[in-house]
């Protein structure tokens, strides 16, 4: 439901911390939560209403996106976040809903035909030194602004902005070689405009680039509109702050009115910017990413090692005397599947208006009968602001 | 959500045993599950993922064709079966998606009034008898096949086979004696002509019948057509095998285009048949009739029997080194209501991706706080995939 109308604004305090890919599975009998040494998140589940959230549906393995949008109070349902627009959040670039962004691929074309669908790779540096030549020959088309970062090999983002920019547009990408380049096409009629413009950019990629081999021409993939998404301000009428050290989830943040702050790359610095900016917000997003990076690497050690690091700083919230600490993972990633999946994430609420059971740990086996049973990551933005006293009476 | 777009191909294969009406009620102390001697079923959940699911909703008692169409992973809600469709299954007609059939009543009329529904529960052979008549000089209507065949007493089936056949048609059967006959109606406009060709057919049968006593015309109900359901095959990329004895089961698993396998009359040939066709199938549903019959009839010691009987054979399956295996009922059948009921049903996942608790049985008890909790049983499909590694990442 929406809460929006429900919301009474209050001086209380919200910490929200996301340990990504927290969740895990227990192989050889503990998953990478129970192996761990955290005696201070175990000594707050102990005190919390515990649970677990389901981050889309059953069986359904989220991707970042949809995953923190569920938690931040969304329907990952409803608001459908773009490729294009990932990547463009993942190498820092700041999205306006004016904003059409596009991944995409240096690619091959020999006598009109596509040869190469990566341009042989191309290392890193090449593409940093070819972008910023497309950059000073492409600066505007039609009246839309035209943006070019660079990724990793041959990949880079561009970002269409400017009015009157509909998506989605189908992929240009013949998918294999041997086959001629596809133009870019609107999905509906709404986006013939932007088709337009696209098509008009891979005509001056080709142009720039006639002499450049093996990357002289472009495919262009992903492209929809950043979400028309209401910000936290205007949803639930906080003044949240975010702190994260990966591009992609600062931008996660920005993308939905959060306050991003400047931080340092550490898990200290996270936690020390939280504490340097507590008179300022009500609501703290703090993010781990390195719990999630290990799972996906298939190290075991590492994730508990970033799990057992993060437990340290949890004493320093306490000295701040949140109204409300909720700590969970935003999806699993068990070192097993080296992969995010599909099992619910372990939760925990503190707060002195909440219930408790005095015999939780902070693990998926403790959580999965806890007072809070199991529910949609995207309950847990009312529930935290039910705790944090933020919420009206439905009815009377 | 629809899950068919997030699909995955691989060479994984699940087995999926429903002991139907399984679930009950703790009378006396304990449930039929709890009461019966089960060794490995107790050992595969020891080592799987428990939990309840709910086939429609909190309280609904549902019929075996809801609750099974749940576990294939069709929303119950979504596709009706009617009547006609679950009798005519029953009876181990195959249906095709140009029928309509309908549950039928050999009834009285004297002078124009109804003075008997059910024709004085004309014995079994007497309706045999009839139905062949009839069969003989009622093949077809107006370029529509005609099929009858005799069920129990005075009750048979009708298919209407053909083009342009639409429902859902209004029963027609006054319901009380002393009334004259109910012509059938179409629910909407759609079903005109169907409701022109079964009025057409009761005129037929009251002309053939015309000397018979008591059994001198019928009265037709639940009519509506074969659901418009996508295969498995469709749905989730299954190439699925049903094992079961009883018609009703093996018409539903062809209605989602499941191989229906031939199979013996025992729990041990259900098995064997499974073992001889592993290597042709990647999904396996197996049957087990009779803890419902058992359970319908009041009889607790025959349940918890058959529960034991089925509960040899695990080990067989494990033989076969499946990736997931799932246990479960379609709803409970509790002896002491000696009727379906509403209670939700244990289910255990067995997959070296689930969670485990290490102090699980399966049984009603244990399963209410396994790691998956509580859920809808259309949800069920999507975690055996899952599971089976048979799903990719929503979103980004």
């Amino acid at each position: 439901m929406d809460i929006s109308s429900l919301i009474q604004k209050n001086s209380t305090k919200i910490i929200f911390v996301i340990l990504d890919g927290v969740g895990g599975l227990p192989i050889k009998g503990k998953t990478e939560l129970e192996e761990a040494n955290k005696p201070n998140l175990d000594a707050i589940a102990k005190i919390s209403a515990c649970g677990l959230h389901i981050p889309v549906s059953y069986g359904i393995t989220p991707g970042s996106g949809p995953s923190h949008l569920a938690l931040f109070g969304y329907d990952p349902m409803e608001y459908d976040i773009g490729r294009g627009v990932l990547e463009a959040l993942g190498i820092g670039l700041q999205l306006t809903k004016n904003d059409l962004p596009a991944r995409a691929n240096f690619a091959t074309v020999e006598n009109g035909i596509i040869t190469d669908r990566r341009a042989g790779r191309i290392p890193t540096e090449k593409n940093v030194e070819i972008c910023k030549i497309l950059s000073e020959n492409i600066k505007e088309i039609d009246g839309i602004e035209i943006i070019i970062k660079p990724g990793k090999e041959h990949r880079f983002v561009v970002v269409f902005r400017g009015e009157g920019l509909n998506g989605p547009l189908n992929d240009a990408d013949p998918q294999q070689t041997g086959l001629k380049p596809v133009p870019v096409t609107p999905v509906n009629n709404d986006g013939k405009f932007a088709a337009e413009i696209a098509n008009k950019f891979v005509g001056k990629v080709n142009e720039v680039l006639r002499k450049e081999k093996p990357a002289n021409t472009c495919l262009l993939r992903g492209m929809t509109k950043v979400p028309d998404i209401p910000s936290m301000t205007e949803a639930f009428s906080l003044n949240p702050a975010a702190i994260a050290t990966y591009p992609m989830y600062r931008g996660l943040a920005s993308l939905v009115g959060m306050n991003v702050l400047k931080t340092g790359d550490t898990i200290e610095s996270e936690f020390n910017t939280l504490k340097e900016n507590w008179e300022k917000f009500d609501f703290f997003y703090l993010h781990v990413k390195k719990t999630d990076s290990y799972g996906e690497d298939g190290n075991k050690d590492g994730k508990v090692h970033v799990i057992e690091e993060t437990d340290k700083f949890i004493p320093e919230l306490l000295k701040l005397k949140p109204d409300v600490i909720a700590v969970t993972s935003d999806h699993s990633t068990p070192w097993s599947l080296s992969a995010h999946s599909w099992h619910p994430n372990p939760f925990l609420l503190f707060s002195m208006h909440e219930r408790r059971q005095n015999d939780r740990k902070f693990d998926e086996y403790h959580c999965q009968t806890g007072a809070l049973g199991q529910f949609y990551s995207k309950d847990a933005m009312p529930l935290m602001l039910a705790s944090a006293l933020k919420m009206k009476k439905f009815g009377a």
